[in-house]
């Protein structure tokens, strides 16, 4: 491989890791805006946003320049087209971020709500999922990719709890309903987050594998069924 | 440009217009289930929902294979990429179209809710949104692509609405709190359609003129502002 070539997959490489714990960073942010009702740390989650959507163009023109210029093959190109969907789904995720910190904002302003919600559990689980899945990336490991793909159901299930016990909430209380409906936002994020995280590591497991995985478990899990309880 | 890279090019827009034509299906029947309150229409979306899914797996595993025997430059290359984004992107679409079919299987065993929704207005908004972005691509039409990104305002808007008018119901009602959160459910994933669909048409643009707009508008537009209200 040309020297110049490798250069710019380094560069390419490091650039994706500096967008990764930029919105890592957000979506920890975030978590710790809703969950502590931080609203300065919130409002700092929403005006940094732009520098997360500025740092995507420039990746997105990198892969293409690349592409464009060296054309590269194998491992190289599946690594560079990876680059290209995780610099997506990453950008998603900082959006969701964003979304989790405006709930916070309007929540941190009112009354809190007197009910035990796993919060904390089910964010602790989404940011393991995104950090492992970027490390999987980071270190070509498939394996570890793999293991973020398990993780899912988890948050699946999480989401799906916390959904009901909002829903009764609301029932018992009708004066909750504005904050619970907040709070059902930012848990359906949250999961988002996740299913994002899995993404990436789907495609982590395509880079390094060469093997597209992705809808091979999902179509055998109905996901939203269990909502319908 | 070699004969068969023009073929090959050719078969993949073929391609891509059939997920395209599936997606809008798919999204055309979960709306018309939801509204109409039809059972069997939605539980189509759900069973079809993994032919969708194959395809996008097939239409970029092709990307790949262009990308990696023919090294395709300039314009060629961008239809490649956006080829590679626009499909993932239906395949979002899809997954949404399930969603929203869930919904409408769920509400389709109760009692309707007794209350006003422009459902019909906004699930047309959107698939005139997703149908021109669509329609752009196939003729490389950037001024209908730009026209397809200022429909996302009007979106953002019903969706607004309608989330006030249910938290209102709920609160007025409070035995209409599960009905209704699963409509807010529908609303938000409609309105999620229509970012794709805005997504499509940036791609579109990028295509056609090589130039990156995503992010130019929408980091002025705080679009879940109102929701604050």
């Amino acid at each position: 491989m040309p020297k110049h070539l490798q250069r710019e997959l380094d560069n390419l490489k490091k650039e994706l890791l500096v967008i990764a714990s930029m919105v890592e960073n957000a979506t920890q942010k975030a978590l710790t805006a809703l969950v502590d009702r931080r609203q300065e740390l919130a409002e700092e989650v929403v005006q940094e946003d732009f520098l997360i959507n500025e740092k995507e163009v420039r990746i997105e023109e990198e892969c293409l320049k690349i592409l464009a210029l060296h054309q590269p093959v194998a491992i190289d190109l599946r690594f560079v087209i990876t680059a290209l969907k995780v610099n997506n789904d990453l950008e998603r995720v900082g959006d969701l971020a964003v979304n989790i910190a405006e709930r916070a904002i309007f929540l941190s302003t009112r009354e809190m709500l007197a009910l035990t919600l796993d919060f904390p559990g089910m964010a602790d689980k989404v940011q393991k999922m995104l950090s492992y899945s970027l490390d999987a990336l980071t270190h070509n490991d498939a394996k570890l990719a793999r293991q973020v793909i398990t993780m899912d159901d988890a948050v699946d299930l999480a989401n799906h709890k916390m959904i009901k016990e909002l829903r009764r909430q609301m029932q018992k209380n009708p004066s909750t309903i504005k904050r619970a409906s907040h709070l059902l936002s930012a848990s359906s994020q949250l999961e988002r987050i996740a299913d994002l995280a899995t993404n990436i590591a789907e495609d982590v497991v395509y880079m390094v594998e060469g093997e597209v995985i992705r809808h091979r478990t999902e179509d055998f899990i109905k996901r939203e069924e269990e909502e319908e309880d």
